[in-house]
């Protein structure tokens, strides 16, 4: 296929944080441009973004409904391969389903849905419709997250036992002001029925259970609502039971004053342990039996050896950092190049299909639903 | 009093860390000689360890109670002034009370007891003797550890939301060579219910709770042996509640391959966070609310502007670091300070009484019954 | 003016690195797309090359005079603005030249030419064109360097006295196996009378100046040649003194195996200090009086109330880290304002103004000239 | 020999900061009593000071004749074995010559003597004596300084090209309100040739030769004087020239506010490099040709498999840090087990004299000389 993906956009109006990085991380490698989108359920707003974006006022559509007929319409070498939903998460399991069996591919911000049962329900609308489904839980795109995931894979650090992951942050209660991220994710009809263990919590489950290999069996949750006022959980503690007995622990807040988006990792085995933070995204520490700590720094040759995953979501030679929007740029360029081969009729190579799908999706909120019931006590993750 | 304080030791024979510690902690000041000993119930051993340290043959003694009352034989003006206790934990209620009971004052390691009912029963020995009971929860010695205290003290990070403290270590399984702390740390009939959080879980327990002045109200604690064969926890991971509606998780671990002696807290309030680590001691990162980490280093004019606890608890000017030894000594600064004041007939000052005492350790012994007790369920400490 | 910027791009063929470093920062914003180019001397390649970016074959030329010929034939509504030349050193200043004396604004990569005379000759053409000339320091790109000029601005270090700016790095001798960039990189006729110097003494002299706002005076050099059989220098020490009587050390190398791309400055002064560095790039370390060291972090209120330049240099949100591309991104973001200013009619403001011109590219090359003519002693930098 | 060594010494009065670091590192250990001195010229003073240390009232000394005297007075099982001199500079040779002629060994603080005249006389006597001569140059007495000189040493990093050895410090400029230490070392008639450069700039070239084992063959030295008033250098940058042909910077300097005491070494060869920051003093990084860092740890296998000098300086187990006094007393310790085994009539072992002599005093001298004299000139260190 020797020309540009064509991506469409749901969501990310003016303002719109999430949805500015989608654009920007979808077209960063040059083989995607974006041709449509529904920004806003507001016509104007919608329209208001398009312009910003240049885009042909024609294919700036007022609603989802129109935008599937306006672009089923085009002709095919003319029509949206793939659309990025970027909706609050209400959103997400409608929409993704209208597009999915209209033929379209579809790339979805996290968490997949408002519940467990839209997660489900979406497996079988993915599986149905042989298209591709890419879910953004975006630290996994990190190239030091993929040589993490590959040590543990090949044994470098023995049998895992004990996995910490944190996830402070603070959210000042700006949802009292109107601002509009803020706004629909501390409300539970529109956010789910988690609120920081939806919005970053799932980001933390996913990042361990992506490095390990290893599923989460329970947990012992014990959330709080610390800024008065907040209708869901602004943090999270949890207690962690891992299914070859490795015991963890898991946190998540937004009450954390000073922390800005601090996701760390540590995972200790018999032989060894590793730690990943997303702040200093470029380097990983690898910690000996002998008492060493050995660093691998993205982009050199001792990652290259190792990661070919690494290798391969690597742009910049050492020593030139990359950051956020490469990782979340590798989430586009794995499924867009899945999306490429499934469109010209080929299968994704593994490393292709190196990005969350459906089945993290539901992970994900297996996740939410758990920690949500747990209220202090041992709770199993549902099977499925 | 002008002179030296004549110390005197029990347990520390040859080999022993601990007790080595103890010996130049105590000494690093210039104002204390040791000069009496019964280092082990072996008293080949004892005198060899005499012997090593240039002692006198004659105060090297074969029991505590040969100690004890050889001591007593001496005139006031050449008798130990008091006694250092680094025996394994069965052997401190016992010494203790046999040496308060004889008018001596006592320094213990931790933790304090076998349990918590001699931790009690101790409170109140300590009380009728006059004599200054000091336990050498040696962290809160570091000064950056009594700045972060007197930051939250003095309200500089607001109400008290979140505190995690961390403490992952391994302790090869060299128990079954032989090797005499291992040995004894995992056998519980001389280290009491718990083995890893009563031996270091403590230690982050008194942490947490001397930098916030929290005390902890309950604890959901999972506790697991991960080294095939031990008898007692070598791992330990809580959910904690504090008095004032904080939330927190504690872990320590003996089993994280690659990690030292990395005990590390962080706390959250509502106007700023901060955040330490043992193995980096010199510095406290202080989180504000405007996004700026400010951090303080020891010996600086800024750190003396806030804390008069720091400023004393250091030796060396900036720049020039210092460490575990050194806290280890402030202990034994304050200690022997009280120690003086009250051979002097003065009531000790605030700063001089700033030392982990029977109160603390009667804490630590809740502690370890708590998290011994909780099976995986929320429990609430004892009262008292 | 509502519309994309057309750029045209002459350099950055296949396996180019800063070519397509240069291609990614331009449309990182998504105001900027690539229209034409003339990518090799080799057409094969040039056309390979446009193949890769999906571009209009007819819009890939086989040479500079084509290109501009091609360009000025199409209608002004469909021909590039301006162009970004990315070739080795040799050529930067012919085809600046060609494409200013054509109407084109023009980004040029560093270093501005191949002698200090040609870089007094351009300054002149690109006076007399009225059109901008960017050149991509990218590392005062980052927003923390910025931040870093605004404090010293504004005097919050107080008299600077001292500057040390390093600059490590490894460049293996694959030139010898013609890697494509290495090879003219070490080639005196192609990349002029400096190796090290030239390709990243120049961005260490520029990140001085550019933050202390002070210009170099004069150097004592030792360049050494320590790879045997490279014909430039591939290590550099110098003792530097400013104009304002501050003095200070630059180095900058490419044989210290192990350093990626280090560049690292600190900078003091009567009331306090900063350091910076470029593989971690997202903070900022003050140094206070009073021993303290404040650290921002980019994108927090802190840094946007100091440096509306910092500010504007930020797309992400504080904890979502930028990082190297973003920086490049910035110095593009600036100039292509500029030139959009430049073609409304407008004046451009001082923020947007805020990228090296055709001044630091002079600094530059009398930088160059300075160090290679020191061989060991004094010298000035020249006039002008 | 089964006894503690007596020590003697002269300085280190009442507030003086480096003749207490001297006690506390020599008795550390146990080893060594302070039983005599002469702590200043000032008689009530030295009483005074020994008043505090709890000192014989009859070994508290007038004057170093008087002291000399009084201890050879005594019979041999009761005088001092060796007397430590941390007088001002201008102290150094006279005492010690007096005290290594009438038999005494002699630990002496840096830099060694007054001028390089004296240094070379020095040598004279200390071999003509017999005896044992330390110098504290106490930064070599870290044990991870140790394992980088072994790295090196064993080929670790391969032929060394570069070495980066920066010492940035603030002293406040209050030798202007009489403070005790700042008072002499900004006096020409006490502190000898140069100020900083004698000061900390020496130390600065013990660590980079004691570490790379090569020599300094020339300088081209840029000193300035940078707080008004001052008589001395108060700054320093270096340009060197090592003996293998491997170049480097030197840089000290007492005017960087906010820098505490900054000590810094890079070194990089052929095969790798290695960096180790004394503020942060247990750990080394090691650059590998594959783009690794590898962390050793004090205390742990890795690093005693290497060097069993850095075993041996070592005290507490990883993860429990060392700092300032351990390395201080590390110098002492191989200085005291050199003199014991002198007086028992052995000879040292290697690992003993890992302390600095006389040799190394000579090259700090001959450093001060050079510099001194360089003018912004390169100069070749003088002979012998």
């Amino acid at each position: 296929m020797k020309r540009k993906l064509r991506m469409g956009m749901v969501g990310g109006g003016p303002g719109a944080f999430i949805g500015d990085v989608h654009r920007k991380a979808a077209c960063l490698d040059g083989g995607v441009e974006l041709v449509a989108g529904c920004f806003s359920r507001t016509p104007e707003k919608s329209r208001e973004m398009a312009d910003t974006l240049y885009l042909d006022k024609k294919r700036c559509y007022d609603s989802v409904d129109a935008m599937i007929a306006g672009e089923l319409a085009l002709p095919v070498g003319k029509r949206v391969d793939f659309v990025s939903i970027v909706t609050p998460n209400d959103g997400h399991f409608p929409i993704a389903k209208a597009f999915l069996e209209a033929g379209f591919h579809v790339v979805l911000d996290k968490p997949m849905t408002f519940d467990l049962k839209q997660a489900i329900a979406l497996r079988k609308i993915v599986k149905k419709s042989g298209k591709v489904l890419a879910l953004t839980h975006n630290y996994t795109g990190y190239p030091m997250v993929k040589l993490a995931r590959d040590l543990v894979k090949q044994g470098k650090i023995g049998k895992v036992l004990k996995i910490i992951v944190q996830y402070p942050q603070v959210i000042n209660p700006i949802e009292r002001n109107g601002a509009k991220q803020a706004e629909w994710r501390t409300d539970p009809k529109r956010s789910g029925a988690a609120g920081c263990m939806g919005d970053i919590g799932t980001h933390a489950e996913n990042l361990a259970e992506y490095i390990t290999g290893l599923r989460m069996t329970e947990i012992c949750a014990d959330l709080g609502t610390m800024v008065e006022g907040r209708k869901l959980d602004d943090d999270g503690n949890c207690l962690v039971h891992f299914e070859n007995g490795a015991r963890g622990l898991l946190f998540a807040s937004q009450v954390c004053v000073g922390e800005l988006n601090a996701l760390r990792i540590s995972v200790h085995g018999t032989g060894g342990g590793l730690s990943w933070q997303q702040e200093e995204p470029n380097t990983l520490s690898v910690y000996g039996g002998d008492g060493t700590i050995l660093t691998y720094r993205r982009g050199t040759d001792a990652v290259g050896a190792i990661s070919p995953a690494a290798a391969r979501a690597t742009r910049l030679p050492f020593g030139h950092p990359e950051a956020f929007y490469e990782a979340f740029a590798n989430i586009y360029k794995n499924a867009t190049d899945a999306i490429r081969a499934t469109i010209d009729g080929r299968e994704p190579g593994e490393l292709e299909l190196d990005f969350p799908n459906v089945e993290d999706g539901i992970r994900g909120m297996q996740f939410i639903e758990t920690v949500v019931a747990s209220k202090g006590q041992w709770i199993s993750f549902p099977k499925g």
